[in-house]
C-alpha cells in the first residue's frame, strides 16, 4: 500500500446475540464481497462474533471460549486483506471488549476498548475491564487508527491517535442504539474529531433489532474537512466502499495547519502502539467500483416508523416466530401496531383479533374491518359478553352490593387477553401488545390485560407520535391506510360506558409533554411548573407515573426511540417513597 | 477521649429507599437513644438517607438536593456524639456514594466510597465516581479507620487505614445483601481483617426487604484477634452497643507483631487523610450497660424462611399495602407462601383462595381448607368450569378439529389470574405468585397465569428448598400447620387428568443440582455432565432454561436468597441464539 489510496469496506451487518457460528459466517461471507470489491481494509461493528450486547452471556467461560475461536477460525477468511473484527477477549482471568486485527490470514494484534459506557442501556463495566493501549495500524505507511464505540465519543483516544500516533484514518467500530435524532448526533460528532485531528474518520455501525434496542446502520465515513464522504442506509444491511485518499489530510499536516485538538486533551496514562503491518501488496489489482454516496437522512416519522418495523422484524424472526396476532380495538394504538406488523413481516404473517364487549362502539368492529381489509391481514371476531358473564356469575357472591369500578374493566381487559394468549399457544403466534408510552408512563393500561405480549411495539411512543406515524403511513400509502375514523375518533378504552382517555388524563399534548419533562429529562416538580403547567396537573401525573413502576416492571420488551426509554434504559425501584411536588 | 474506651453504637436501621425525611427521623431517633446509652460513636448503614439501593432515583437532581438537605439537618442531632451517616454526595459535577462525620452538632468530614461494586445485583458506577482518599479519623487518639461495604471487602483500604493511619478500629458501614450463608462469609472477612490489621473491626449493616432484596442486619464487631465480640440480630433493628478497648490492640502492636497484611496490599494511588475531632468531654459520665453479645447463627431452614417473611413484610408494607391475597392449589408451593405471609403479616391479612376445576382433585380442595384452618387465614372458594366452558364455547369456531393441549391447560391458569386479580382490584389485596425457582427457571409455570401477582414470595427458592422450609416450619409450630397430604402428595398442576410434574420434568433433586450448576454457577454443558447426569436430561433442561428468559422478564420480583437470583442478578438477553451441549 505504498500509494495514497486505501480502498475501505464498512461492514454494516445484521448479528445475532449469541449466534456465534452465524455471526461467524456472516463475517465470511461480507469478506469474501468485498475481497471481490477490491477492498484493503474491511471493518464490522462492534462485538461482532457475540452480537452486542451479549449480557450476562459474557459471564459464562464457555461463551467467550465458543466466541473466541469462532473469531479464531476467520484466519483463512482474510487471505489478501486487513480485517478487524470484534469480539469478547480473555485475557489474565479478565474480559475486554476487543476488535482482532487479521492481515492476509493471520490474526495480528488486538485493540481493548478504553472507554467502557456504564450508563443508560450500557453495562460494559459489569463484564470488562478497560484497556490501556491506543492503538495504531501502520499500513504500509498509512496510518489508521483504531477504536470501538465510546471511545470516539471522548477526545482523549482520537487525539492521541492523531497527535502521537500520526493516524490519517480514525476508524472506529460500533454498536451505538438508536433513538430519534441519533444519526445527526452522531455525524456531528464524527465531524467534529474528523476536524480536531485533521483525519478521515469512518464509524461502522452494527444494524438490526435486540430486544429493546435497535441499531440503525447508518455508518459514516467523513473526510479531514469534516465533510460526509459516505453513509450507510438506515436500518439495512450493506457494505459501504470508499477509498480514503490521505494526500489532503498530509498536504493541510505540512501547511502547517493546527490540530484544533489541544494536546492536553491527549491522555497522558495510556500508551500508544503502533502496529505494523506489511499491507496489500502494492501489484494487487483493484476493480473500479462506485463508492458508497451518501444518503439523504429520512424524516422524523419514517426514521422512527423504520425503527419500530425493524425491532418488531427481528425480535419475531430472531425468537423463531413468524407470524404475531394483535388485539384490534379501534383505536389508533392497534391499528398503527397492526400496520407496523404487516411491514415487517408481510400482512400473511398477521392476524387481527377483534372482541367487542356490550361497551363496545359499533365503529370499534367496524373500523377494525375496515383497517384489516386495507392491510391485508387476517381478522378473527371473538366476542367476550359471555365469558364476562361466567366470571361476573362466579364473582357475585364475594362482590355483593359493591358498584361497578376498574374490577369490571380490568376483567374485560384481561378476558381478551386471555383469549390472545390461547390463539399464541394454540398456532404458535407472537402476541404483540399495543399500548403506548404515554398510557405505560401513567399505568393507564391493564397489567395481564391489554399488557399482555411478546413484543410492545409503541412502548416508547408518546401518544402523539402514535397519531404523527399513523398519518404519515397514510401519506406514503397515498390513501388512509389506517381508516380516517380511527385517526379522528375521540380516545377510549371502551371499557365502561361513555368512557374517554380524558376523563382520567390531560390532553396528550400537556400528558407528553410532562412526561418527557419527568421521565427522560429528570426534571424536578418545579422545574416542570417553570413550563407553564397547571400544578394539579403536573402533580397527579408524577404521580401516576411513580406509582406504575410495579406495571412495567412487568412489561414486554419493545422499541427505545426516545433518549430514555423503560426497561433498562431507566431502572427504578418499586419501592419508592420518594414524591416530587 | 482520653481513655482507652470507645463506647460505640451500631445502628442496625430498616430504611426506605426514597423515604428521605422518614430515613432522617429514624436516624434522629435512634441518636437520641445512643446519646442515653452513653455513645461516643454512632454509625449507620449505607447510603442511611436515601435508602439503599435508590437506583435511578440518583439521577434526579432535585433527589440528591432533598437527600442533602435532610442530611444536613441532622446536625443538631448530633449533640455530644461523634455521628456516621451514609448519604449520597454530589461535587464538582459528580456523585459519590458517602459517609459523613458528624462531631458535636456539626458536620466535620466526609468520606467517600473507593470500591463501587457493578456485578452481581449491584450497579454503582452506573451512579458513583470512586473516592479517592482513604480516611481516618483522630478521635483525641483514638484512630478509626472509616469505609463503606465494598471497601473493607478488599484488602487495601482496611491495609491503608492500619498501617498507615495507625487505625484501632476500621469501622465499615454497609447495605450487604442477604444470600443464604452470607452471614458466614460476612463473619470470615471481618476476622481476618481484623487479625491482618491488629484491629478491632465493626461492620454496620442495613436490615430489611427492598423489591428483589433483603438485607439480614447481622452487623459484627471483632477484636484485633479475630473474635466476634458481638453480633447483630439477623432480620431485625437493633442497636449494637460495645464498649472497644484499644489497649489490647496498642500492646500487640508495641509487642512487635508484625500485621499480617503485607505492606504492599496499601495502595500507593490512593491518599490519606486524618480528620482530628476533639473526642467527646473525658468527664463524660456514661451509664452502666450490658453490651450487646453474640447471637448464635440460624439453622440454615430459619435463616431463610426469615428472610422470605422480611422480603414480604416489607415489600407489602413499604409499598401501601395491607392485606394480600394468594391462589391455594391444594399444593406444597402455595401452602408455603400462605405459612410465610401469615407469619409476615398476621393471619387476618391474608385470603386464599380456591379455584378448583374439573381436573382438580378432591384434596385440593380439602387440603387448603385444612391449611386455611390451620394458619387462621380466611378462605375463598370460586369454581372456574363455568367460566372454562364459556372461553371455549367462544374459541371452539377458531379451535375446530384441534385436540385439548397446553392452550387449555394455560387458559385454566389465567383463569384463576384473572380471578385473583379481579378480588385485588375490588379489595386492594396484593396477589402473592407462589412458583418457586425450579419451576421459573424451566418455565414450567403460565405467564399471566400462576405466575401473576405483585410479589413472587419463592422465586428464588428451588423445590427441593420448598419442602426443608415447609418441615421446619411444622416443626417449630410443633404440628402439622402445613397438612402431611400437601407435604406427601406428588405433585401437579392439575391442568389436565392424571398430570404430575415428573411427566415433564426430572426428579427434583436432579433439577435443582442442573439449575445450580447452571444458573448460579455458570458451569457448561461439559461440566455439568461431569457431575454425573445423563446428557439428554441436562440438554433438555438447558433448553427449557433458555427459553424461559422471556417469561422471567415479565415475573414479579421476589426475595433474593441463593447467590444467583433472577431479576437483577442475571441480565440475560431474551433474543439469544447461543446454545449449550
Amino acid at each position: 500500500m505504498a500509494n495514497d489510496l486505501l480502498r475501505l469496506v464498512l461492514a454494516q451487518i445484521n448479528t445475532t446475540v449469541g449466534d456465534l457460528e452465524g455471526n461467524r459466517n456472516k463475517v465470511a461471507a461480507a469478506l469474501a464481497e468485498a475481497r471481490a470489491l477490491g477492498a484493503d481494509l474491511v471493518a464490522f461493528p462492534e462485538l461482532t462474533i457475540p452480537g452486542y450486547p451479549p449480557e450476562d452471556l459474557l459471564l459464562r467461560r464457555s461463551f467467550v471460549e465458543g466466541n473466541e475461536r469462532a473469531l479464531r477460525s476467520l484466519g483463512p477468511e482474510t487471505k489478501g486483506l486487513t480485517a478487524v473484527v470484534g469480539f469478547a477477549e480473555a485475557k489474565d482471568g479478565q474480559l475486554h471488549n476487543a476488535a482482532a486485527v487479521f492481515e492476509d490470514g493471520e490474526l495480528v494484534g488486538i485493540y481493548r476498548k478504553i472507554h467502557l459506557p456504564n450508563y443508560g442501556v450500557f453495562d460494559e463495566l459489569r463484564y470488562f475491564t478497560p484497556g490501556q493501549e491506543v492503538l495504531v495500524l501502520d499500513c504500509a505507511g498509512f496510518t489508521v487508527g483504531l477504536s470501538i464505540c465510546e471511545d470516539i465519543w471522548l477526545a482523549d483516544v482520537p487525539a492521541a491517535q492523531a497527535l502521537k500516533g500520526g493516524a490519517e484514518l480514525l476508524l472506529n467500530i460500533s454498536a451505538s442504539p438508536y433513538h430519534a435524532g441519533k444519526r445527526a448526533v452522531r455525524q456531528e460528532l464524527v465531524s467534529s474529531r474528523a476536524q480536531e485531528n485533521l483525519a478521515w474518520v469512518a464509524l461502522v455501525n452494527l444494524v438490526g433489532g435486540q430486544d429493546e434496542l435497535v441499531f440503525d446502520g447508518n455508518s459514516l465515513v467523513c473526510d479531514h474537512a469534516g465533510s460526509i464522504r459516505a453513509s450507510g442506509r438506515p436500518f439495512s444491511e450493506e457494505l459501504i466502499v470508499v477509498d480514503i485518499d490521505r494526500s489532503a489530510v498530509q498536504q493541510a499536516r505540512r501547511a502547517g495547519r493546527e490540530f484544533a485538538a489541544l494536546a492536553e486533551t491527549a491522555p497522558t496514562h495510556l500508551s500508544l502502539r503502533v502496529l505494523r503491518l506489511a499491507g496489500p501488496s502494492s501489484e494487487k489489482m483493484k476493480p473500479e467500483i462506485v463508492p458508497t454516496g451518501v444518503s439523504p437522512p429520512l424524516g422524523e416519522e419514517e426514521e422512527i416508523y423504520l425503527a419500530l418495523v425493524t425491532g418488531v422484524r427481528d425480535y419475531v424472526r430472531k425468537n423463531g416466530f413468524e407470524k404475531v396476532v394483535i388485539g384490534l380495538s379501534g383505536g389508533i394504538d392497534s391499528a398503527l401496531t397492526a400496520a407496523i406488523a404487516a411491514d415487517a413481516l408481510g400482512p400473511e404473517n398477521v392476524t387481527g383479533v377483534t372482541m367487542p364487549s356490550q361497551f363496545s362502539s359499533a365503529g370499534s368492529i367496524s373500523d377494525s374491518e375496515e383497517l384489516a381489509r386495507n392491510l391485508g391481514i387476517k381478522l378473527l371476531k371473538i366476542p367476550i359478553q359471555e365469558i364476562y358473564k361466567a366470571y361476573l356469575g362466579e364473582l357475585a357472591p364475594h362482590f355483593r352490593g359493591l358498584p361497578f369500578d376498574i374490577t369490571e374493566e380490568n376483567l374485560q381487559a384481561r378476558i381478551r387477553a386471555n383469549l390472545l394468549m390461547a390463539l399464541s399457544n394454540k398456532f404458535g403466534w407472537l402476541v404483540l401488545s399495543t399500548g403506548n408510552k404515554s398510557e405505560i408512563s401513567v399505568g393507564y393500561c391493564t397489567i395481564y390485560g391489554d399488557m399482555v405480549g411478546g413484543y410492545a411495539v409503541l412502548k416508547d411512543v408518546p401518544k402523539t407520535y402514535v397519531y404523527r406515524l399513523a398519518r404519515w403511513r397514510n401519506r406514503k400509502a397515498g390513501f388512509s391506510l389506517i381508516p380516517e375514523a380511527i385517526l379522528t375518533k375521540v380516545p377510549s378504552a371502551e371499557l365502561r360506558p361513555n368512557q374517554t382517555d380524558q376523563d382520567t388524563l390531560p390532553p396528550y399534548e400537556v400528558l407528553d409533554a410532562i412526561i418527557e419533562a419527568y421521565v427522560e429529562k429528570d426534571m424536578s416538580f418545579r422545574e416542570i411548573l417553570a413550563l407553564g403547567y397547571d400544578p394539579n396537573v403536573v402533580r397527579d401525573v408524577l404521580r401516576r407515573i411513580d406509582a406504575a413502576e410495579y406495571k412495567r416492571r412487568q412489561a414486554p420488551p419493545g422499541v427505545k426511540i426516545t433518549p430514555r426509554a423503560y426497561g433498562k434504559d431507566r431502572r427504578m425501584p418499586i419501592t419508592n417513597r420518594y414524591r416530587e411536588g
